[in-house]
């Protein structure tokens, strides 16, 4: 398993098969940890930086967390390489520009992962299609425990995991759901479900671009703090009661608008299915929103002789370093545009 | 020949078979007339208005102008009458929303048409396809030959023909030539265009919407004044300086796109095809842009599926009083943009 394989096929958590996938695009958990009896990585210099990276990833191969697992020397890789793993939600935007020994432990199928020296010394994650945080609890859990075998955490008995930002402190748990919001945007009831989230203590933002401008209308909810509550308490809460909510706004407003206005729909469902099967050159951007609408075409079955999955994979595969490591040559931003059109052609069957 | 059978065709102007039809839409020219010893409009009672109307409408189809012409009473038209004659070029918008005795005739291939009443007590125009400024001329003036058989024209012999508008003072004649330059718009040169425009004296506007802000690409080019010059003078000004260097500019914008952003044309007109192919809603001013890219590819030989004939009808017939005559009942804009789209996807072999 290389890097380069992942250019191949799309990780587990794209696949879009997942429960409630006509919503919920993806589950994640993510728990901070950090060694106890060893400075806080800021506190660290390079040379004590450099040693726990490799102490850690030495742990993280012998702990037997999956039957294949590779791992990537973030600070000696390329920049695209860099990139190409911010692009699959593999390590944080933060951790591919920093500028100290660190790097990161995946599984074959993508669906784990663990990032040495981000803010804090492991930052572990498990990353789903469709609703599956009971599930990914599970697994990060037993990831949690083979850890543990191998290594001390630092652990305080009324606070509990102690994490390098504050908010992290307690269960050092962060649980996010990547939501496709389109009708709920469409009808302007988004700012709705942004306000009932603000009163759950979730957070709210847009997977492309920034708050309620997002393009591509996909929003990741997640909690806020982790102190106070269990592990389990938080996952039930999303499961129980705010992500059903959510779905239910969106599965609504969908109905609603197939109702009331299926031509204003079908209109803009199939002018993004005719662009996307015409265009010559394409922006990210454009192709994250003309995806979007399409896919709820396909969802809201308007539109019939396209796959999900060939959606799904077109949104990772259409971005930046995919297309050049696909294409095995830096190209500019035009050049991408170029090359993102005719991918986007070829797997939509156009012209 | 009766006002509904307009909407069945398209007149000559429009078939897109011109002279230079790659750049040069139309070719019009209008003379202004008043009746010697008669008041200008202005300063007539409705009575004397009604008297006007009358003689002039009854001299005029005894004239012998075309072997079929028909007259249409402006005044007890319906709106949406009155509506369609302005968006075939047939009567100004002013001559469609005054409340005065008035009224058109209109030969049945529709090159000539003169309005009764509207500023001047007759405005006559010959409007023919592409580059037809000499014919226009030659025909025109049989026309005024004709009518000045029949009626006494108001003349001065210092000033020429007495008009109600100073600046139409003089030969009365008003020559426009419509343009269409996309490429010099993309490039952005159309400013160029325009100064070259107002040091040659002549006026420049966009056929829909005002200015560069002109929306479909089309620009009306014409003379300012008409005093001081011979009529022949002015089309020989046209045809010889001012219209071939436009073309000239226009052409060569096409070809350095094509040479160095083929790329970027065809993307350009390949989504204007897909979307009107797609289309289930559009509005007025979205179809004359997508339109106007579309001419531009089939004139560049970039799309050869689709016929000029079939895109300079949809010009016309996706008009807002053309649909409704088309569908014959009232329509809201929103009914509108559903028969608009429903039409333009039957024609240009849509979904």
């Amino acid at each position: 398993m290389r890097l380069a394989d992942l250019t191949q096929r799309a990780g587990e958590w794209l696949r879009g098969v997942g429960p409630m996938h006509d919503v919920v695009i993806s589950s994640r958990i993510r728990l901070a940890r950090n060694l106890a009896g060893v400075p806080f990585l800021s506190r660290c210099g390079t040379d004590q930086q450099r040693e726990i990276e490799q102490r850690l990833r030495e742990k993280i191969l012998q702990a037997g967390i999956a039957r294949e697992m590779f791992y990537v020397d973030v600070g000696a890789a390329g920049e695209l390489d860099r990139q190409l793993l911010v692009e699959r939600h593999l390590i944080s935007r933060q951790h591919a520009d920093a500028d100290h020994p660190r790097g990161v432990a995946i599984t074959a199928d993508e669906t784990a992962a663990i990032m040495v020296n981000e803010e804090d010394h492991l930052r572990m994650q498990i990353l789903r299609s469709g609703l599956q945080l009971a599930e990914a609890m599970r697994e990060i859990q037993h990831m949690d425990d083979l850890l543990e075998k191998h290594l001390d955490f630092a652990y305080h008995g009324q606070f509990g995991y102690l994490t390098a930002c504050p908010t992290n402190v307690g269960t050092g748990m962060r649980v996010s759901v990547m939501l496709h919001l389109p009708a709920l945007k469409m009808t302007g009831e988004i700012e709705k479900v942004f306000r009932a989230a603000r009163d759950m203590r979730l957070a709210v933002r847009g997977l492309y671009g920034e708050g309620t401008e997002a393009t591509g209308d996909f929003f990741q909810v997640s909690n806020q703090s982790t102190l106070g509550k269990t592990e389990e308490q938080i996952v039930e809460e999303f499961l129980s009661q705010m992500i059903p909510e959510f779905i239910e706004y969106e599965r609504r407003a969908r109905r609603a608008l197939l109702d009331r206005q299926h031509r204003a729909i079908d209109d803009k469902v199939g002018r993004a299915h005719a662009l996307l099967r015409a265009v010559k050159l394409i922006s990210s951007e454009e192709t994250m929103y003309l995806l979007s609408l399409l896919r709820m075409g396909v969802n809201l079955e308007r539109i019939t002789s396209v796959d999900l999955r060939a959606i799904n994979e077109l949104f990772l595969l259409t971005q930046p370093a995919h297309l050049q490591k696909m294409y095995k040559r830096e190209m500019t931003a035009e050049q991408r545009a170029e090359a993102r059109a005719d991918l986007i052609r070829a797997r939509l069957g156009g012209d």
